[in-house]
């Protein structure tokens, strides 16, 4: 099972917690744990807040701040990317999520995002399998 | 199944390692993996030592100053903590350890903390769950 | 099923990709998932690109920057590898890898990496697990 997500900007997060509740919906799986990977090197998998958006924007620039843009990296003279990677490779690209009642047990402030740090891309991959449990 | 912390401190570090090997051992599952995840927006889960407690000092110091409290965050408006939230979503909500012969197989210096973030907070839920393998 | 990684250097990234799909295609398993986790705690695993070995030096000199080695650490006192630490909790020790057809089904440019902090060491131990999905 895959999602594909296409971002705009250059930077973002996107909710896809929706979408893979989808998925588990469509397994029939009760009870289980859900596994989600962005199969890319400078986009992640994060889970966070986004009810107050703003969460989104301070939570990249706090990440650009410790992890500067163009901060004399090598990879920039082949890509001009490397911060982009940089930061995926910190976030990492997978979560696993525990499934309850046919549904992602997440918290009430919690949703599952795919971070685009090298955008805009129209096909970022996501990978979803599904875990029963007894 | 499933743990509650309770924590004392606006940031701590607190061993759950046991607590989750309790739960490993009444499963009656012997080799496998299990699935810790705290569900919460502004606190985390890490492995690391604490056997000498001043790493758990030196990783928040690090941390808070990699990631500083109250730096113009949007969201300090609404409630005071996007820090914790960023930090939050740096360090991942999830672990997946190794279980073998019915125990977390964690190396020497490795134990399971749940990472307080904007505490003190007086019940922090930690879901858990174990997958068998063969 | 395990594999022993010897490093070179103080920090180093060991592409350990073939040696884990190795063990995939062992194992017989054709759909799946795949977790690997490091047993120390001044290591880590990260997934990122190496075509470009630039990335990985990159990733160690902004890591060493955003957390620096020996600035003022309680446990520099006693062991002098508070960084090491530090780091190896931030990116953590474990990976959850989706396998396709008998093989880890990563992006083009992703490679499973031993993230070495506190080298060089002759046995960092690496537990694999690989659990079907239907």
């Amino acid at each position: 099972m895959k999602i594909i997500v296409s971002t705009n900007k250059k930077q973002d997060l996107i909710d896809i917690t929706e979408r893979v509740n989808d998925l588990v919906r469509k397994s029939g799986v009760e009870e289980g744990v859900c596994v989600v990977f962005v199969r890319h090197a400078t986009a992640a998998l994060i889970i966070n807040e986004n009810y107050d958006p703003n969460i989104c924007i301070d939570f990249l620039n706090a990440l650009n701040k410790a992890f500067p843009e163009h901060a004399g990296y090598l990879h920039d003279k082949v890509d001009n990317n490397a911060a982009a990677h940089i930061k995926a490779a910190i976030l990492g690209p997978g979560e696993t999520i525990i499934i309850e009642k046919g549904k992602l047990k997440l918290g009430t402030w919690q949703a599952l995002m795919l971070v685009e740090l090298d955008g805009p891309r129209s096909n970022r991959e996501v990978e979803v399998r599904i875990i029963k449990t007894c």
